[in-house]
């Protein structure tokens, strides 16, 4: 049984206020579990600043490289939001006020009876040919165009795209995990741990030190899309911690 | 007043560990303030798997491109760390036996009775003309090569390497903020907004929408490295938004 071919993909968060630390990035670990839960393998990500050229440099060079590329940030009303304007340009699309944006918009401030300004027909502008990702918190959409999956940076927008993000993506074979807690730091496991990698050689492998309160040891994680080989490589692994 | 030129730096973050969503990254964000707190500007964050082609071509990328290049991860004891090797591939330089890191690490492992084995030798490789960041949780150094601080992804030894790392960068005209909690949503804001960004072109303005519980507001974030010209904006934009 081989592996089957990965599915891969890559983040890109934007916005200033993440690289000032100001804001705390928490939707790529969201999203990093929710490709692994569904099999798809997260290779990169990259946080940029809300600057047109860094966004475009980041967009073509993720989307070029990667199946998929999955966007937070910088799609709200504002004149910092020009993510839409940079995924637009990386394709060589025009922007374009999109009629399905503008309905939804329209229709979710009319039952507010909130006033459709120029800021928030900014929300509506849309690469031209991109499909919706619906927005059940605050409606004003993302999009999807090519490979390039853009959603919103507000932590309950994003979670709530993904549902849709997650439904347009293939389903992959899911990668499975086994762990291990080696009781011992690093240095004290490393030659075993090498050694049943060495065996193992598809099986990928990793040592992850913490410090569990008291001292510290390690968490051994051991992937693999193969159930069978995964069992089989975690039990040599157990076998050879159990001889140190 | 102008704004002095400024500092540009990136974190790179390597581990799969990350990328699978298993551990979340909270490096960054500390990075983030600090370099904030002492007026350098984090531009970029890659994040990249334990693959030695993803991350010399990362460090190659960043380090010719930004001031500075901190690292994180991938520096312990096992066969999956590899930033040492990578890091010297990017510059072109052997990666030696170090001996003033094998003498921390003997001393350190010495007081311990703990044995210096193969593994933990791995830890005193070091490319050649590169100077140790100490570490004074558990011994093993980070280093610095050109313009790139190599640091441990273990949270708490990456903090205590951060602070020689700090020492050891220049001190720059720290960025100021000011923060104004808007009271309403972006879309109500924003034309104020694009006004006085229009006004204060020096001053960066940022709108960053959250959920405070109850509804959606907006935090309006000003900085500037020239005070008096922060303030001057920030009072603009406050009478901006009592007009509202």
């Amino acid at each position: 049984m081989t592996d089957a071919s990965p599915i891969r993909a890559a983040v890109l968060v934007i916005g200033d206020e993440i690289l000032s630390g100001r804001t705390k990035d928490r939707n790529t670990g969201f999203i990093a579990d929710t490709l692994t839960d569904i099999g798809i393998d997260l290779e990169e990500v990259r946080i940029v600043s809300d600057r047109m050229e860094a966004i475009v440099e980041a967009v073509r060079a993720l989307s070029s490289r990667y199946d998929y590329v999955l966007t937070t940030g910088g799609i709200g009303p504002t004149h910092d939001d020009i993510t839409a304007d940079a995924v637009a340009a990386a394709f060589g699309v025009p922007l374009v006020f999109d009629d399905r944006a503008t309905a939804i918009l329209k229709a979710h401030y009319d039952r507010r009876g909130v006033e459709m300004n120029d800021a928030r027909r900014r929300m509506t502008r849309i690469p031209e040919g991109a499909d919706l990702i619906p927005n059940p918190v605050s409606a004003a959409p993302g999009f999807v165009i090519g490979n390039v999956f853009v959603m919103a940076g507000v932590q309950a927008i994003m979670q709530a795209m993904m549902d849709d993000v997650v439904r347009r993506l293939p389903a992959a074979r899911p990668l499975l995990s086994e762990t291990i807690e080696a009781g011992r730091g690093e240095g004290d496991v490393a030659a075993a741990l090498t050694r049943v990698q060495e065996a193992f050689p598809a099986v990928r492998m990793g040592s992850y030190p913490y410090h569990d309160g008291t001292r510290f040891t390690t968490r051994l994680v051991l992937r693999s899309r193969d159930g069978a080989m995964l069992a089989t490589a975690a039990g040599a692994l157990r076998a050879a911690l159990a001889e140190i």
